[in-house]
């Protein structure tokens, strides 16, 4: 059991992956975050998609079941995340198996979190371009720098 | 050969990994299932989103290049899954590697998957608020409960 | 140092996981390159979502902030593309880790990718159908049939 133990925890024992892991949960957590941002939007501004979730009942109340630029602002940035947090997950679970040294590794998982939440923020606030023009290129050039090491180690096609 | 074979099934040799593997795969397929919905509701709805979809050619067929509020819903049902199936897998999966106890980690995993198919369920029933609402936040508070466990174990900023 | 390293190069170091992050990582980064084409597409036809993106000031500009059917089908493969890579990823890596044969896993990893390519170029030629249908149909049944192996496996309820 105990010598079990020890093996599973092998991996989160590496520093290399424990920095991953530190920065794939908060990247994952700050997208997550998007989500109650929808959901305070939709209910501020009285803007729903279906029918089941209107505050009332009865005809009067089918003017809620609309778009609204906010919530939709917010669905875009929530997408974006999406389409991009999941390269990033993915690419850098192998990049962090693929023996980078840890300053490097550190740096990119720094560089990428760091602009996906000005990203974030510059999607909502929102931030005049290239804002977040700019902080979707830094994060997308890091994960296609990992992606290049992932291929350099371990390419087998 | 045999040697290198019983370190790559190391980790799938571990329950909690296997648990892990389980509902991972379980809430994934089920994900995938509302593809297949998608499909169903266009068919039978007749409404596309693509030219070359429609069921037959000439002007009169445009009139399928439409929304329709089912498939709307669904994949509205769709997207929703992709927001925090994606969390739960990427945090899962360093969770898993976190070392919980057995018991806990199936805890979690059960309850979140239940939780998602309850969504899934109530999303396209449709049941009356606030199921779709009470199964996504539950779903939401045991992911957020592995990723605290996460940077407990591995924090490295 | 030395033989953590050894330890966290170990599952990189299997022909296996090799095969798996790198078809992994293409079919990531073919995703990634759909919001190139987005760009792309946003430019050249100047449809635009947020006001800020609007290449030039002032009411005239204020016809830029439109749909376009060319850009509103990048956004359809490229969701598409999260909707099946991810449990591509997901199913993928828990089945690398399943100890398939080096063989008809490596069958597995190029259909898939190979299939996701061809979805992708059906979806933007466009080509008629059935050719976009039938490539995420292969897609799907290859993760269907990853998935099958790792419950095989690892099933633990």
């Amino acid at each position: 059991r105990t010598a079990e133990m020890a093996k599973l925890t092998q991996l989160i024992d590496n520093e290399i992956f424990q920095a991953y892991a530190t920065y794939a949960t908060i990247v994952l957590l700050k997208m997550m975050l998007v989500s109650c941002v929808t959901v305070y939007f939709r209910m501020s501004r009285k803007a729903f998609a279906n029918p089941e979730d209107l505050p009332e009942r009865g005809e009067n109340a089918k003017k809620y079941l609309r778009t609204d630029a906010d919530v939709e602002r917010v669905r875009r940035c929530h997408l974006n995340d999406l389409e991009n947090v999941v390269p990033f997950f993915g690419i850098g679970l192998l990049y962090a198996l693929s023996g980078p040294e840890l300053s490097t590794a550190l740096l990119h998982f720094r560089i990428f979190a760091g602009a996906r939440i000005l990203h974030t923020i510059a999607y909502l606030a929102p931030l005049p371009q290239p804002s977040r023009g700019l902080s979707w290129l830094v994060g997308y050039a890091v994960t296609i720098s990992m992606a290049y090491k992932v291929l350099k180690t371990a390419l087998y096609l």
